[in-house]
């Protein structure tokens, strides 16, 4: 039996094994520190490194703030379990598993005291909460870990307010990482742009997504190194390639550090060091400082390389018991205990045949098992001729066994130098895992310039590959998109079949843009791609358009469809009004607002007023107003363009063809005053007398306002109106 | 080194180990079989041994199927793998992990074949397609298990419609096995009404909420039985205690049958089966025939739980390998072996003590490991009192290691004994499993027939426990619910918050209730838990209700809120038309139709006059109409009373209240004309000027009817209209 020990608690934020690990997304463990009004917020992630913290406002940007980490495990302090604050956590960060932290919250002292060497010196005066967060985390991990992850960068402290927010909603209205129809990455913006070749680059990509910028510097600096991969074409590829055959260095560091690589985890690691002075060579041939910074962390390994190169095997086990993990010619000692193993195995395997020839008996055999070890086999006919000095051991069906004492003794050899050679083996690779190990700090800080380089070639390739050009970044000034495309529906048309679409926001003429037209047109496919061009731009990504200028912004609202949170206890329309209250709150005159048919969830004049003061609102928000796309079925807030200088209307139109409708995606001035709802409805399969009486009703209300007094429905069969002839709006042009 | 062979394939709807699985969840493998616009459905539980197929047309009655049974894994054909059918598949069932079947779906003969003892007689005359499905999802668990699944049952072919439908969207609304909001089970009907205490019941219990009845005699055959419990209190509970103690005695079957189940699992099956006599003694005190017949199929294992008690050890290892499985006195060979074994032990044990005297060394002692096995250590400082006969085999730092001739012999005693002991106990152990799994027909009768039980149980304690009262159940007539209560919401407010209602529809007098009231008010619980409370009574449980009357309801049909479907290409509204379509063309005057807020998604016109036909066609459906609920925020909808004679208003009142709103949630005759839309947005929090501005362009509309033409915004500030006074609507009563 072999004896078990605790020797580290796993919990789901915790996993390190390649299996439990999603390759192209972190795992974060997260604490959370509540006080009045604030929190602390630290997210670890155990197989990479990476290590923040933040101190937001509670409620809404907490939230935020964990939709956009979606950690896997949230840290409290066991004195903060019923903390009142808790309840305001949304449904997601509410359901993650929790795990206590003994007692209260560390002071700022004692979180000093526990982070030790992995608190920068520039932090020493960091917000509280934000130090006691990260206390609580790393605590956790020595905890539970039992030992000290090496690999584990500094703590990175970080502000909200320095990325484009995205609020929760907005993230899974946009479908930035996941779907909302299937929940999947498929679908998602980051599943659409995702050209990466290496796990540690997707990562990244995927923290980059979600940290948008807002420095104009940083945003440039990126799009130069995209432009220049973009105009070299060639370079882009080759480092692609040579990125491609990377191992995940940064969690093959991690395992190191926390004493889990395994040889053949240290023979990757090898493979991909040796493969760096190649890649540094490419990023030689750049010319963008990006690239000069990368390529410092990049190379500067070699001794490491080397000594990983001599130490290992060319091919190690998985597991050091099973030997052969350490090459020839690095420990004289181990080298002896091989060669005195071979020799006693050459011998034994020659006993065979000498043996067979001084007994007569032909079916001799020499043979090995794990309970006796070496052995003679004699078949029973052949008993006779067994020799006196050999000494039986086991008795079977058909044969006996047995052995000499001279065959146990090449075997002591034998088993002696194995198990010498294994136990010199282990020392020579601990020592070896060890020193990886203290190389933590400079192979991650390697790994992430890898991450940066494959992320900046991969938006080279996407904008190669889709034609993406590079927006202009301003300060501040108009937003204006040229033919704009929507990143993921464009992928899922036939090639040339998306409509892409201008857009003009600015703060003088055209600040609100009022939207019409019909169902199906494609409104809110025109207000998502809006958002995604901003956000990609911010990434230092090229955009789906002909030109793009793009002024920087700091906050993207989205208020689209909402589901009711009927357990929670809100209505469709509370949940609608909820999310408006907020963008009228925290909106700001750098802000993008995108509004997809406020006002639907109640009765039409209630949902119209609330619309038209909540337009009206955004047009004078701080005397300056704020960029706002607003899709609306009230045809009635067209007339708001007469009130408000700044608001303009505009339609995606439609045609009438042959009886149906067909949508032409392209988005017009002025307003429309239909939205062919019936024609959809015909489309979607209703049934035609349905679709008939409801024309019927539909040329009753517009003779008669809203005093809706529809025809009786006695008459129905008699005054057949022909569908769809009738009531047809002339064809917006 | 260990060799390794494939000694099984594992995909996702194939994993057995207890730790992969779902405790309460079932696993299906299903199989796919396309035909001319019809589809042949099968799924197997690999753990549980369920096995059923059935046919249904392909489009949306497929995926209500797959809906409903959430497999983990589809196979196809391969010839059928680009098969045109498969665009008609819905997201989630598209997502699904596919495996290939070997060139073309089998042909009724090849299916047979493949079937063999699976298929029961009385099913020769299936549907091709289901047939064919079943011998692909049953040849796919034979290739890769390479052993035949002794424990899956006889095929059950199944029609969808002798069960209640609830089509994909319907259970997604009603959240019947997991929340809208988080996506998890927690929030469900499921999770709310779960109250049995085995895995086996739990899985059955979302087995009867999945496949409500539509035959009254077997509903009522259950409710008789939950009755009884509910009558005498102390029965279920014994039941429920002794059902409390049972292991998952399906998936141990599972496993017998598979060759997987371990020492551990038989002793576990042993325990159970030795309880049941208990349990079979409780059911004898009930009156119910449903109990009697669970009773024969739980006794009449007394033989095998004997033979298990006899041969197994009170407590033995997980792995074979570790010994001590097999009870003394069950073969005489084994008994003596092992006592060889322990007297080789006793010898060597006393030899320390023996040498030591014999020797002078006091630090003598005599251990063992694996690769030497038994030796003498001396420490450095004694070599020279080492017996001339000792052996040396090993040198230590600080010792020698010695063998001699007799402990050697020893030695191979016991380590022969044991080996031979083991090597018989491993075929005993084999014995007992294939004779566990020769019994896998009755022991799997008897693990359904415990599950009904648990269920039956977890019924009547939830009716007790809340307070659920018994549904009279009829052919036809009128559905009525007397305080009707919503099972999951109820359950999230403080105990007597939750306001009951009553809901009356007969095809007489009342048969579409259109319900109006303001935002917040409850229209969607009313709605759902109408719905809830009917598929709850067509399981045979009882309901939250005070009294309810319920006719057999063949399917229930919901439109309630939608999400964009943005990467498939649909807007919301054409998501709506769509369902609603499929209502208006599928429902019958059997049927059980819920809308909520249809029309919602188009302009003001266009949606009502889509709600208004909808509302009729229903109404008039096969000149008989069906059953219907419509909540809606077109307060115009409530003409429809004066032109239809079985369509009644009803709304859900909310009383003013020092300035704000009161919900009185309580349903009551009529209509009303407000929405309280600003109330609910101001509760939300939109800002003060916001609100103002709103109630002044409502006045404004409600002065001048639909032609807009608010007041000028610089007006604004002039004339300060005090919010909420002039434009309350009086109270309802």
């Amino acid at each position: 039996l072999v004896r078990r020990e605790i020797t580290r608690v796993v919990s789901p934020g915790m996993f390190t094994d390649p299996e439990h690990l999603p390759a192209r997304d972190n795992l974060f463990l997260a604490a959370l520190c509540l006080s009045a009004g604030k929190a602390g917020l630290a997210c670890l992630d155990l197989s990479s490194g990476e290590f923040r913290a933040t101190a937001v406002e509670a409620g809404p940007p907490l939230n935020d703030e964990l939709a956009r980490l979606e950690p896997a495990e949230l840290i409290l302090a066991e004195s903060q379990m019923e903390h009142p604050g808790l309840s305001q956590l949304s449904n997601q960060a509410a359901a993650l598993p929790r795990t206590s932290y003994t007692g209260k919250p560390p002071t700022p002292n004692q979180a000093r005291e526990i982070l030790g060497q992995r608190l920068p010196m520039e932090l020493e005066d960091a917000p509280k909460e934000a130090l006691a967060a990260a206390a609580m985390a790393w605590g956790t991990v020595l905890a539970t870990q039992r030992r000290q992850p090496e690999h584990v960068e500094e703590l990175e402290l970080y502000q909200v307010e320095t990325h484009l927010i995205l609020d929760a909603s907005a993230r899974r209205n946009l479908e930035i990482f996941r779907s909302l129809a299937g929940k999947g990455r498929k679908g998602s913006l980051l599943h659409s742009v995702d050209r990466t070749s290496s796990p540690m680059g997707g990562r990244l990509l995927r923290e980059w997504l979600g940290f948008p910028l807002t420095d104009q510097k940083r945003i440039e600096a990126r799009q130069q190194a995209v432009d220049e991969l973009v105009g070299s074409h060639i370079s882009g590829q080759v480092l692609k390639e040579l990125l491609a055959e990377l191992p995940d260095m940064p969690r093959l560091v991690g395992r190191a550090g926390l004493g889990q690589a395994t040889p053949r985890d240290l023979a990757a690691l090898r493979d991909g060091l040796l493969a760096l002075p190649e890649l540094g060579a490419e990023l030689c041939k750049l010319g963008s400082p990006i690239f000069a910074k990368q390529k410092e962390q990049i190379l500067g390994l070699d001794e490491l390389a080397e000594t990983l190169r001599k130490t290992l095997t060319e091919n190690p086990p998985i597991s050091l018991a099973d030997g052969g993990v350490i090459a020839p010619g690095v420990d004289p000692d181990l080298d002896e205990q091989r060669s005195f193993s071979t020799q006693g195995k050459d011998w034994i395997a020659s006993l065979q045949a000498k043996l067979k020839t001084e007994t007569g008996i032909p079916s001799l055999k020499v043979g090995f098992n794990r309970v006796f070890g070496y052995y003679i086999e004699v078949t029973k006919t052949h008993l006779n001729k067994v020799p006196e000095d050999f000494i039986r051991k086991q008795t079977l069906a058909a044969s006996e066994r047995y052995i000499t004492p001279e065959l146990k003794e090449w075997e002591s050899k034998v088993l002696g130098a194995e198990e010498k050679a294994l136990e010199l083996e282990k020392t020579l690779f601990l020592k070896l895992r060890r020193e990886v190990a203290d190389h933590s700090r400079p192979l991650m800080a390697c790994s992430r310039a890898l991450a940066v380089v494959d992320v900046l070639a991969s938006l080279a390739e996407l904008a190669l590959s889709k034609d993406w050009q590079r927006p202009v970044l301003k300060e501040d000034g108009p937003l204006e998109i040229k033919a704009g495309r929507h990143p993921v529906v464009e992928d899922m048309l036939p090639e040339g079949e998306f409509v892409p679409n201008d857009i003009h926001l600015d703060d003088q003429e055209q600040q609100v843009m009022i939207i019409t037209g019909p169902n199906m047109a494609g409104k809110s496919t025109i207000l998502r791609q809006t958002a995604l061009i901003v956000l990609l731009a911010q990434t230092g990504s090229f955009v789906p358009a002909e030109s793009a200028r793009i002024p920087v912004t700091d906050r993207i609202f989205t208020r689209v469809g909402a589901m009711d949170d009927l357990a929670g206890g809100l209505s469709t329309f509370m949940v609608e009004m909820t999310e408006t209250s907020r963008i009228l709150k925290q909106a700001t005159s750098r802000s993008l607002v995108i509004l997809d048919e406020v006002g639907r969830g109640t009765s039409t004049y209630d949902g119209l007023s609330i619309a038209w003061a909540v337009a009206e609102h955004l047009h004078n928000l701080d005397q300056k107003g704020v960029k706002t796309l607003f899709a609306t079925h009230y045809h009635e807030l067209t007339d708001l363009a007469g009130e408000c200088p700044r608001v303009k209307n505009y339609n995606v139109a439609a045609k009438e063809y042959q009886g149906g409708i067909v949508f032409l995606r392209k988005l017009k001035p002025g307003g429309v005053s239909r939205s062919y709802g019936l024609q959809v409805a015909k489309l979607a399969g209703l049934p035609q007398n349905v679709l008939e009486r409801a024309q019927d009703i539909l040329n009753g209300l517009e003779k008669n306002g809203h005093s809706v007094k529809p025809a009786h429905q006695d008459n129905k069969t008699k005054k057949q109106l022909p569908l769809f002839e009738t009531a047809l709006h002339p064809v917006l042009r």
